[in-house]
């Protein structure tokens, strides 16, 4: 239910905000935890599954905890100047795009690294084409957020109009990139699951339901509350400005 | 960017309207021709795959079309009377959760036909604990919402102030259970090519981008473009009552 800036509404806006930046953090030191304990640690290299790992650490910082966070941060700054809120809007999209970029070379090196007589296949699975659809509408909201709200400042009064326009499609695109991010991020994980917990040469198996498989959920779990908590958080909690039905919903 | 509901508005919500219908239709039909032309076919037996096919045929039926064409339904009929509108979408929840439910005993079955030696585990996937936490989210809503805005409308004026904090939260979380909905869809999708395309028995190699391949990822394409472009069509899309900006967001 909404929330109006009394009290009451700003203790359940902490309440929320405390649990989603405990699931950001969660969801990274749990599987930080995963690959250097019940994996075989990350890094660049010419070690497959490093490689992957580093890949995955990555998207996780760049998509679901950076990408979180610029979200997150305009709710809690929302009484500070709003130039102020918006450049470290951007500057964590900035770090964002960066994690996410690298993240996705060390994912194209380390697929080119196959057993001697394979293939080497670039961009065939599901997980990649969610990835590539997500990474490719962040860069266009970052390019058409940047020029609209901040370039577009220079001449305030002309573009107002445009800005208060564009603004409603801006948080929308931002909450379908956060969720397209964990239907990557999910799928990803489930694809080190059933590929690496297999049950051969001494690994757990994904069944069995072991410590292994336990936190890789965990991690998914986490994300999963992310994508409950932050659109409630974004729409619905916090100081209200505008009674904000979506178009065409009116209640009878 | 926001449309009233001027021609030009209208037009454009046609255009999304018919992508998305399309992009629903075409996920369902696509689904199925692979199923009946690529895999073994659907049926409620003691073959483990043809059970899952059927599982993943209700489930896309449930979550992702009637899901879809109930959320629809209000920004289509927008210009009916609100009860009947209310009903319609009440009764494609209906249908909706019938097919979810039907898909979920099926899973049950199926996973309870393991070749000799092997144990039965269900729900151990992350697969599957996001496809419970969405269709406990979706029962929750049914549930909330069939009481709050059709047995209250029994004492209409006392419980319309409740209904309109309500409302808010109800299309969130409506949007939230469909984002989750396609998690849970694409990630099974994953593993069913992860599974049965192993390029072993003279299947097909999934990395190697046959006929098999593109459909299960048009499959998933498909429902890409639907957690894109709902959001978008509920959210800042056809016939305006508010100017809808998120709490807390505004522009300067």
């Amino acid at each position: 239910m909404d929330n109006s800036s009394s009290s009451g509404g700003r203790f359940f806006f902490g309440v929320l905000f405390t649990i989603s930046e405990l699931l950001m953090f969660g969801s990274l030191s749990l599987f930080v935890y995963w690959v250097m304990w019940h994996d075989t640690g990350f890094a660049w290299s010419k070690n497959r599954n490093e490689q992957f790992n580093l890949h995955a650490i990555l998207m996780i910082i760049g998509f679901i905890f950076l990408n979180g966070q610029s979200m997150l941060v305009y709710k809690l700054l929302h009484q500070c100047r709003k130039i102020y809120v918006k450049i470290i809007h951007t500057i964590i999209f900035v770090c964002s795009i960066s994690a996410i970029t690298i993240g996705m070379v060390a994912a194209i090196q380390a697929q080119q690294t196959v057993p001697p007589g394979s293939s080497v296949r670039h961009f065939y699975s599901l997980h990649s084409w969610v990835g590539l659809v997500a990474a490719g509408l962040f860069a266009l909201q970052f390019v058409v957020g940047f020029v609209s709200f901040l370039i577009l400042l220079c001449c305030d009064k002309a573009t107002s109009s445009f800005r208060a326009k564009l603004l409603p499609t801006h948080v929308t695109f931002g909450l379908v990139i956060y969720s397209l991010a964990v239907v990557a991020s999910i799928s990803g994980l489930l694809q080190v699951a059933r590929g690496r917990l297999n049950g051969k040469e001494g690994k757990p198996n994904y069944k069995e339901f072991e410590e292994s498989t336990i936190i890789i959920n965990a991690v998914g779990c986490c994300m999963i509350g992310l994508a409950i908590i932050l659109p409630y958080i974004i729409r619905n909690c916090g100081q209200r400005r505008h009674h904000h039905l979506p178009s065409g919903y009116h209640v009878n």
